[in-house]
């Protein structure tokens, strides 16, 4: 089967914005056995929409839209697909109640009218809820093949694709695709690549991919098998190799667990309660804990010490540290990490102090960042020189952060 | 003038990387004046990738194709362009000479023999030296239109197009875009858009585009101009009149300015401090602002209270009004955000508290946030009802408390 991509949007052409739904999109597709030739993106403009629907409905089995499904004059992927498609527009009295449901929860007031349109839908269309926005998403299905309407912000698309468009594409799709997600912190993608590429060598079912993210790296191990049973048989050996060869850096082998999710679920699982004391990354970690549902258990609270003064008023890091080796240094983290557990009574504190940029500090160049864990009265630090700008120097501190607690976890715990 | 992007490789159609080169290029066109209708994308087959030369070369003037100017196999723009625009390939001497010099100064070895296909080049093409690697550029003229062809790696794409292809295109265009960015905070998109009809449905040049972000709305005002002189004086009545409609929700005309940075720069304008206070937030408010480079200035320490305990503890919130009240309402939130003020010396505190979810807690339902700041002894507080999943309650509620602080500042000090 193939799948072909047309992200609308004149603010892609006028490249205001990357086009990461293109990408999101397209990797799920990979994954789930779909061949893609085309991508396309065009404006909001309805001749040359028109076109590309009809073109990409000539030539592939699904054709999968994004972006145009929002209330104002510019949106027309919807009418557009209708018309194309010949299936025309009619109101739809369970989308036109959820809108009204959303207004009535939200304080954004009277319900504006151009609203409504989001309420028209072709006649005969799978309707997707959206949980996230108005704008439903649309299956419009024809001829054996069909087009997915879904709305532009991906933080609608993302999961209305998860929840609602996988099932219906695996239903479309005879052979099944079974796949393993095995989660890797603390080693780079060429290492992670370099260890497995006897495997992926010799792959032919099942195949591993790997996807680099901030400091992790992804490996999916996929199945063709003609059921789940005989999917899962084909993937457990492989699966147990890699754990094999990467141990405790495999943080989870779950497909929806993050690493601050995998953090917590070990906290809970010993019984731990931890704090930050944050200077360069400036909430970023706490924030990532708190990201998980029922972090209330483990986390109570957290320190950002941005300045000195706070550092010491906070945290109780002395003067003297300050001023003999400087905020961003070993002994400091040190200090910030045993005083973030005295000053909260947590059984943990995961401290991070660093030179995020754009100009160095103390003399110590940009991406320079100590991290430090102090858990039953140790601490362990470590230093780490990142490379990228401000954003993404504190990006991979918290990842770093994140997994120093989870080894620390694992050492005392664990064993 | 018109530009269409082609991007080759199967790398973007497997999602396996994003395709920023196209957003570079886009974005430099659309400031070069050339408009933008369509961008594809196809993968390392030369059926297929011909078919979308000749479409586009069927409908734009500039073709700026990027990827598959590699030595392998699989790299086949350059010959697949030659073949469509009839332009036989033949050995460039001059290329030969830069490949065999890159790999004299390289500590990369032998030069391997598919590296000479690089060398070969369209008949009448004008090669654009690479000085980051071995593949030049190639620009293919053919009936008053022309394609650009650029190597895929950014590294060698960006330096080619800004020291070779923009003097080209500026000298094939004669006309200019100027644009001007009008950042709107705290009114909803329909609204914006609704506000503006009049001018939206009457423009001509310039035009107004709208972006709709989390919790903001971006505008574009764009004209088209002989000289940036002319272009600035057709952009300044417009942008003055939305001004007038929109007030202080215009946080910024600044093309680069974010909201946090807008809040920075007033606070170090009237030499004020902030701290935050954070329940549902954890962290992501402080994080925000600590993401303007030289936040130190006005930011120095954060709270995380997530428990009620660290609310009485490190902001000494009241026992009976947690009690009485609970920690998400009116009261909490008054008495964190002044408890944050005395317990920093800062000059302000934005406080939030509030139901991220998934569950619902203290019989109050998922979405319900109050924001408060407190400044010179006087606390504003605003109550909230967002919708969306855990992560969207919270990217919202940060919005709306560096926007309350914007909005404080201006009351108390703009006067």
């Amino acid at each position: 089967m193939t799948a072909e991509l047309i992200s609308v949007g004149t603010e892609i052409l006028m490249g205001n914005i990357v086009n990461t739904n293109a990408q999101y999109l397209a990797a799920q597709c990979a994954g789930l056995g779909l061949s893609m030739y085309h991508q396309t993106v065009v404006g909001d403009n309805e001749e040359r929409l028109a076109g590309a629907v009809r073109t990409a409905f000539g030539r592939a089995d699904v054709v999968i839209l994004s972006g145009g499904l929002g209330p104002t004059e510019d949106d027309l992927t919807r009418e557009t697909c209708a018309k194309v498609l010949e299936m025309p527009l009619e109101p739809d009295e369970h989308t036109k109640e959820r809108i009204r449901e959303y207004f009535k929860n939200s304080t954004m007031g009277e319900i504006p009218g151009n609203n409504w349109r989001q309420a028209m839908v072709p006649h005969g269309a799978i309707v997707l809820d959206n949980e996230n926005g108005t704008a439903p998403g649309l299956i419009l299905e024809k001829d054996g093949k069909c087009a997915i309407l879904l709305p532009g912000p991906p933080n609608e698309l993302i999961p209305m694709f998860e929840e609602k468009v996988i099932p219906y594409l695996q239903r479309k799709q005879p052979e099944l695709l079974i796949s393993q997600m095995v989660k890797i912190c603390g080693v780079g993608e060429s290492k992670v690549e370099s260890e497995l590429l006897d495997l992926i060598d010799a792959q032919t079912n099942p195949t591993i991919a790997t996807y680099a993210k901030v400091g992790e790296v992804h490996l999916r191990v996929t199945a063709r098998a003609a059921n789940p049973e005989e999917g899962e048989k084909l993937l457990r050996p492989v699966v147990k190799e890699i754990r094999r060869r990467f141990g405790t850096a495999v943080y989870t082998t779950r497909e929806d667990e993050t690493l601050e999710m995998a953090v917590v679920r070990l906290l809970k699982k010993y019984e731990l309660t931890v704090t930050t004391a944050e200077s360069c990354t400036g909430g970023m970690l706490a924030a990532r804990i708190v990201n998980v549902p029922g972090a209330s258990e483990v986390f109570r609270q957290g320190f950002v010490t941005y300045s000195n003064k706070a550092k010491r008023r906070l945290l109780d890091v002395n003067k003297s540290t300050l001023k003999k080796y400087g905020a961003v240094s070993k002994e400091t983290v040190k200090e910030m990490a045993t005083g973030g557990v005295f000053a909260s009574d947590a059984d943990a504190c995961v401290a991070v102090t660093g030179i995020a940029g754009p100009d160095s500090e103390e003399d110590k160049p940009v991406g320079l960042v100590y991290i430090g864990c102090c858990m039953k009265d140790k601490v362990e630090v470590e230093k780490y020189q990142f490379k990228g700008n401000r954003q993404k120097v504190r990006e991979q501190a918290v990842v770093k952060g994140l997994d120093l607690l989870r080894r620390c976890i694992l050492e005392s715990c664990a064993k």
